[in-house]
């Protein structure tokens, strides 16, 4: 099945790519790899989950966060390679959230990401993982994603 | 010398993989690079160090923290690389230090992993690496450790 | 041009690379790609930028402090790849800013180092990135940056 109809069903829609906040590109392609830069939950420009999970935030708009932060890094991804299809393996994700000293559930949150890269690229999908908890992150957001993806 | 002499020589015990606790593999090989996830400081799934370094855990409890990071890091290697002869360099780790504002020996903690990879791998353990301070990391760990490793 | 007569333009001296404080290296080449270690804002070993974005040190300090580590990440890229005119990309950065919990400018402060790499690199400077906000960073400094460059 086709990438774009896999995202059909799951009634994902690619954006067109955010334009970086600052001096740097949205995707970076070197041989096989393609290095994608960190994603926040934004759409159209406007960032839609900001706060600190354990404080202001639950885990579930953090999940949901994390999910729009990796629909978002996909975008970012098509500035470099048009076909989602040329993706082989979407090799390591970086899940930073934004929370208190006391938060532990980090895992849950960036599972928000993981699980949709798994539901759209299926085998392919499955990747390496860091999840980290970060004393804050730009705009306020509460979770920005990065990866690293291998292509044909 | 083979590894797993010099495993023996040290007393390190390679276990099994830890089951990762969220929606991710233990590694991915992409041609000659393998990035390893993000590990904790487990024993058989179970957390051995939990806590805040510059608050309620030491610098040599975090030392220790470290090591055990990086054993994991081999166990998690091993699933994509069975002979750890194949290793032909530590390219990178980056160690994760849940800490107070005030600490300031992220170095030393990760230095646990470094020194330990350097003692089984010699010159081809020598890697490049970042050490930096989180405010808290999955399950309440102390540490965590990320690798890239280059394999034959 | 070559790099060394844009240096001299921009008045930008690559020292030597300074002595990891721990049992690490300061990069490490894999196939066409370099993995720097996360860099400090040090002159002679001396830390110049300390405290935290948000709390002690300002915007216009931080970037100045990125703009240091991007200067050391280039003097560690030279102990693998002596001339610089064989970067054909910087392939991502990573930008760890310390900083409280209520600080969102990690994009301003890590252009200090976005904005030399591509008044450096012109074309070959745009890289990926993701900026993030830290607990702390090793021995107090203000920023640490990390990098990943293609080289000939």
């Amino acid at each position: 099945m086709s990438i774009e109809t896999r995202l059909a069903e799951l009634g994902v829609v690619i954006p067109q790519a955010a334009k970086p906040v600052a001096a740097y590109v949205p995707a970076v392609r070197t041989g096989n790899l393609v290095f994608i830069s960190g994603q926040l939950p934004t759409i159209n420009g406007e960032l839609q989950y900001r706060g600190t999970l354990g404080h202001d935030i639950d885990v579930a708009q953090g999940t949901a966060a994390a999910r729009l932060c990796a629909i978002n890094g996909l975008a970012a991804l098509r500035t470099v390679v048009s076909d989602l299809n040329r993706v082989t393996r979407i090799v390591k994700i970086t899940g930073f959230v934004s929370c208190t000293q006391e938060f532990t559930q980090q895992s849950k949150v960036v599972n928000g990401a993981s699980e949709l890269l798994q539901a759209i690229f299926g085998e392919r999908g499955t990747h390496a993982r860091s999840s980290i908890g970060m004393s804050s992150l730009p705009l306020g957001a509460a979770v920005e994603i990065e990866m690293v993806v291998e292509v044909e």
